[in-house]
């Protein structure tokens, strides 16, 4: 049985392959330096940045997910924005990905977050059978400006 | 000529309309309190949201930005989130909204913050056109699961 | 028996005088506009300054507590800052001010917070009599530089 | 003539003894954990600790400060709470300490900030002799109630 539980100090080399995976996914390639910032981050209890594991029966980490939490202008509480998500493609259909969702949500829950969201790419339909099932798709497309290129 | 700046304490009563009218057009209503809230932390120096407002040759507002800045996980500098635009109905098609995000941009160019994103109604053609001309449609769509129902 | 509550909207009529004699001790004298930032501020749940009133037994306000919290060099948690405390003259000596003191540290210590501070004047022996029962005079005394002049 | 300049990732050989040395006048020990969380957090652009390295004129580091910003009740800007200062006591008494200081407030003030302040120990008549000179001993002492115990 797959058990989430939140990112720890050691493991990093655990988490480092999750998040190459995720990366190499969204066909982006992050500096040394940028992850090491992250995975900081991750770890720092003031940051509002968040992660947890997803641990197979074997104790090998199988999935990981990433959450923020920011202000916004409809709510006094802040939103939970779940960031990357990602999951061992050998483990994928077995319900990783849904209990990694929804260790966020308790998460969240737990201190009144009014929602939780994410976005996903509009043709990955593997992804969104599952989303589908937990959550609303709003209707609403991402638009973006980079600004450091 | 539309110009746009920061919004300052004495526009409360040019705000609000513009607030209203935006949230009637995603069907939604908010308390008075969380109006009230939300207009405090636009107006307070050290709270992450921000907004500005177009003015009209006449000095009538008759458009409203909000945006704000949160962590992220890809990069050191934080992003810049617009999440609220609104522009007259009497005035679209003249320019009002691009202003509007391009004082945004420039605002988050001169903080060194790499991005720039919004959502939008994926069936909003009239807004779709502009955003397809100054942004990048990133294919993402967006999910969301509300925990305050 | 006086007890000791989170400040809450309804409460800015009976806050304001305490306010205000506070800062009269300290012959300090803020705008209004001051004054209405930092009750939004203490009302806001994202903002870290929270607020206290102690209520006495005919149910009126008769003393309040501000504090904050901010980040630190030496540990992983932040440190909670005791800003202001004020009870009414007519109360004093009863135990308002120790409770009020409690209540922040009872708060701190639910956080996980490592240390509660505060400052005083070196010549107030009546607050001095107090701080020295509960807490430990670090020998430390404080420099300024005023920017605003 | 000794310069003054922001912390670089390149410098956590050369900052770390000055870390120890100050440590050690404070009689304090931190743990390599600690040690390792505060320099990622003097790195990262999003978190409100700062630092600054005295170099002198053969290139070594001879003095460092740290800072943070928190929000106030008497302010709508951040306070800036110089937090450590330490100068290698081969060079004191040469103006490394004054000329961090002044960078310290420097920064503060082109942030408009309204106040730097520190702590110091009320017999440490050196340090006291240069804080004299360069900000107001405002007549405050320092309580404190540890929880970490």
């Amino acid at each position: 049985m797959t058990s989430i539980r939140p990112l720890l100090p050691a493991d990093r080399d655990a988490w480092l392959p999750l998040w190459h995976g995720y990366l190499a996914f969204y066909e982006t390639e992050l500096s040394d330096d940028q992850t090491a910032l992250t995975w900081n981050r991750l770890l720092d209890p003031q940051f509002p940045i968040h992660g947890a594991l997803a641990i197979g029966e074997d104790g090998a980490a199988v999935g990981v997910v990433h959450w923020l939490t920011h202000a916004a202008t409809w709510a006094a509480e802040p939103y939970c924005y779940l960031e990357d998500l990602f999951v061992d493609p050998a483990v994928r259909g077995g319900g990783t990905g849904r209990a990694l969702i929804a260790h966020v949500t308790d998460w969240a829950r737990e201190r009144g977050l009014p929602r939780v969201y994410w976005l996903t790419q509009q043709h990955n339909a593997t992804a969104r059978t599952l989303y589908d099932k937990v959550a609303t798709d709003t209707g609403l497309v991402h638009y973006q400006i980079a600004l450091d290129a």
